[in-house]
């Protein structure tokens, strides 16, 4: 109907709005008139055989003509469109799957379908934020019982790629954050792929920390792979630790998770579907999830992560996955770095058995691989540990890591950053607290992790001794401005490390 | 902090995104680069002694300079902003208040204080859309009680301005939507203030209906007055009707509204909230509340109604209203037209007593204004009726009407819309169901109520008789576009009318 007249012809405008379509077009332009669009309007944008749903801004200024339309980067990049190209708006046809997330806001129980319609469409980019943050929050407070939580889990495997690794047997682990400096999962990948088991490990980078394990591990080596590379490495070398972004795994986890970036929540049905669908989406069938308990941490008391862990192994059950939830300390940062190179650092110290190496992460990373190895069925309950340490210690797993490394395309050592200030203690007496929360800000506004080389070198730990003036930390930025920045967030929060 | 060096150059864009701030700066603009702002952070941009927050959207083309930023037309309006004007950007502080609405996420219920916050930030725009659609989300469902909404209502109603017309008697009426053409608050403006009771009634524009009250009086007098015209119009006649969007009323409703529209959820402790505090605000005393029960209106369930009835009574009286609700039938539409125009004619014809005038439009508006008048105590109760009968058929309520109308400015005799197309019964039958919802949709689809002249004329009511080929309504349309729009839904949806 009137097709012929809802054509526009397409400008590049420039405009990055990270997930969320826009479409931009003039108010005297005939399509808004004739259509009645307008601001915020969701619309239909089609070329040729592809189609996306955006949200209109309207342009009354020359930044376009009125035959012409806008997209937002994201929206264009989809749409595949090039300067010129005609693109043609329609209205609309009403979201069916919002049905369901009205419903769950009104409380009712949602089945397998229903999850799987809602996720399909959020995939597909038919929500907008509006509609994102209505899901979110309708599923989080515990509105969502176990058999929802599986079946969003299960939805969410199902809507994106599903790698098969053709071998009975494909271990991963994943850390429930919250924990600034603990960086195992490079180790782990070492140890366990040097022990002849198959981790194909695909990681974050940071959403609200200082660092994701892909941020540090880009200091190191290439981390950016396609699936038939990730395939290879993995074939060649038992193992890798790539960023899974561009896996395809899980997609709409990665829409999903930006809102609740934005809302500053994590609620445990969204977190439990979030991290399961991404493992069983990526082929493994054993893993172990650490989650690390303390008052600054992600998981405050020990009921809640007792509560986790039993969901997380009876979710991962439903969906296929051998689970084992491994609860652990979480009062203080782990090693000694945070931030991309200096968490980079501290795992070449370790897999060198440097005797400076941090004991913390070394420790914790052997009890994960240890109880990844256990999990497999290949040595008997109670010798992973001893395992592991073997294979540490002979060096086996640096040799590993350092081939893998290369197989992903290079091996770089870690540079300090240019410009750092030493903060020492103003009083004597025995290390109280540190704040998770706190520290991790301190080294985010000092520039991690988009300044690979800025955030926070540790000199002490809970419990110890400290005299007056003694180092506690040093903070290390790329540029003057950054370190000022930390500085004053540094001088505005006394009770980042607290000494009794 | 380098306060210098975040400082911008406006450039007038001409973005219009309805009531989200939204910045632009260009991604190699040295502010992004040394703050680490990404796109949908959100950030603090100021002028002088105003600022707002805004999210951003990063410009990577030349629609921007680097040492330029844009905002959008709302962001720009509210800091006053001209081309070459000198910006100033900062991080945002936390928002407080969002740890208040993460607390009712999970549940907890919420005291006066949190929602004064929430709302006092909700006005001062500092939360996204995503924010908000949160809020409503985590509010709906049956999650407040009515504690909570008496102290969201209380919130609403000190977020804004409160009227005060030194009065001891102010009458208002709500109708809970959902049926279309149900315009009767023309008519019982005119009446109750032909009898001489206060009632400066301000109305809103359509939400997701083909008309709304303002749209409707639009066609027939200006409706867009200024506080202090609307003032001296009542002192003068006793009554008005106005659209409320310049009033700054409840301005919290206002932003929440549009979210719930794009959500397409009208949860009843925001519903609760939104009437009452809009009513209280205006300086109203005594509020008859219209409640129209119907398979196909919005509120679905006798059981439905009376809940609402109890909780609006309840709330209104916490927040020192004489509410009354009414429940009403709202199995069909109500008068004749459907649409401003046609709408317009309806209140005309009633007004003027005519022989053709739809007749429950008119016992609609008899039976609220009477208790109108009952509830202002000034008749003995079950006398509201006669006495609201006799004003019009004694032709005072049309007098009032015309006399209101020429003190708002003019008054304009409604014109028919050129298109039209008659839809005529397919066989023989009773009148057995109308669809609200579909009649509506039709209704907006000619046009309506951005084309003010376009709708639905009905000709039928349910129960009736209708012989094969008579005519049901007619479809008005101002472009022959429009009427292939209604025409092409019409086809497609064979149950708007459903004859036995």
């Amino acid at each position: 109907m009137e097709q012929h007249s809802n054509i526009l012809k397409y400008k590049h405008l420039g405009i990055y709005t990270q997930n969320e379509n826009v479409v931009y077009m003039r108010n005297d332009c005939h399509v808004c008139i004739s259509e009645g669009f307008e601001a915020l309007t969701r619309i239909r944008v089609s070329r040729a055989t592809r189609s996306i749903v955006a949200s209109l801004n309207v342009i009354n200024s020359d930044i376009l003509l009125p035959n012409e339309i806008g997209l937002s980067d994201a929206a264009a990049k989809k749409l595949n469109v090039s300067p010129n190209d005609m693109l043609y708006v329609s209205h609309l046809e009403p979201i069916e799957s919002l049905s369901h997330v009205r419903a769950k806001i009104y409380n009712q129980k949602l089945n397998y379908d229903a999850y799987n319609h809602i996720i399909k469409d959020i995939v597909e980019g038919d929500y907008s934020n509006i509609h994102l943050s209505a899901f979110i929050t309708a599923c989080a407070g515990d509105r969502m019982d176990i058999d929802e939580i599986s079946n969003l889990t299960k939805a969410m495997i199902a809507s994106g790629k599903q790698l098969n690794w053709n071998k009975e047997i494909v271990v991963d682990k994943h850390c429930i954050g919250g924990l600034p400096g603990n960086r195992t999962t490079p180790l782990v990948v070492a140890i366990v792929t040097a022990y002849g088991l198959t981790m194909p490990k695909t990681s974050s980078r940071a959403i609200t920390s200082p660092a994701g394990t892909a941020d540090t591990m880009e200091v190191l080596t290439n981390v950016t792979l396609s699936a038939d590379e990730i395939e290879a490495v993995v074939k060649k070398e038992g193992g890798c630790f790539v960023w899974g972004g561009t896996a395809q795994l899980s997609p709409a986890d990665d829409v999903l998770i930006k809102i609740e970036k934005a809302l500053d929540i994590d609620s445990e049905g969204q977190l439990i579907a979030s991290v399961l669908s991404k493992k069983a989406a990526a082929g493994s069938t054993h893993v172990v999830i650490d989650i690390p308990v303390g008052e600054t941490a992600k998981v405050r008391s020990m009921e809640m992560a007792q509560k986790l862990k039993t969901r997380m192994e009876t979710v991962g059950n439903a969906v296929g996955l051998n689970v084992k939830v491994v609860i652990t300390d979480g009062t203080q940062p782990v090693g000694r770095g945070i931030g991309p190179t200096l968490e980079a650092i501290d795992i070449l110290k370790v897999l060198n058995n440097e005797t400076d190496a941090p004991k913390d992460l070394t420790e914790r990373a052997l009890l994960l691989a240890a109880e990844l190895i256990e999990l497999s069925g290949k040595v008997v309950k109670g010798k992973g540990l001893e395992t592991a340490q073997q294979i540490l210690k002979s060096g086996k797993a640096y040799e590993k890591f350092l081939a893998i490394c290369k197989t992903q395309g290079h091996f770089s050592k870690p540079v300090l950053a240019p410009y750092k200030i030493e903060i020492r203690a103003e009083k004597s007496g025995s290390l109280k607290r540190i704040d998770n929360r706190k520290i991790a800000k301190l080294a985010k506004l000092s520039g991690a992790p988009q300044s690979k080389s800025a955030g926070i070198l540790l000199n002490v730990h809970l419990g110890e001794q400290v005299e007056e003036n003694q180092l506690l930390y040093t903070i290390y930025a790329e540029s003057q401005g950054e370190l000022n920045y930390a500085m004053e967030y540094k001088n505005n929060h006394m009770d980042i490390i607290t000494i009794n």
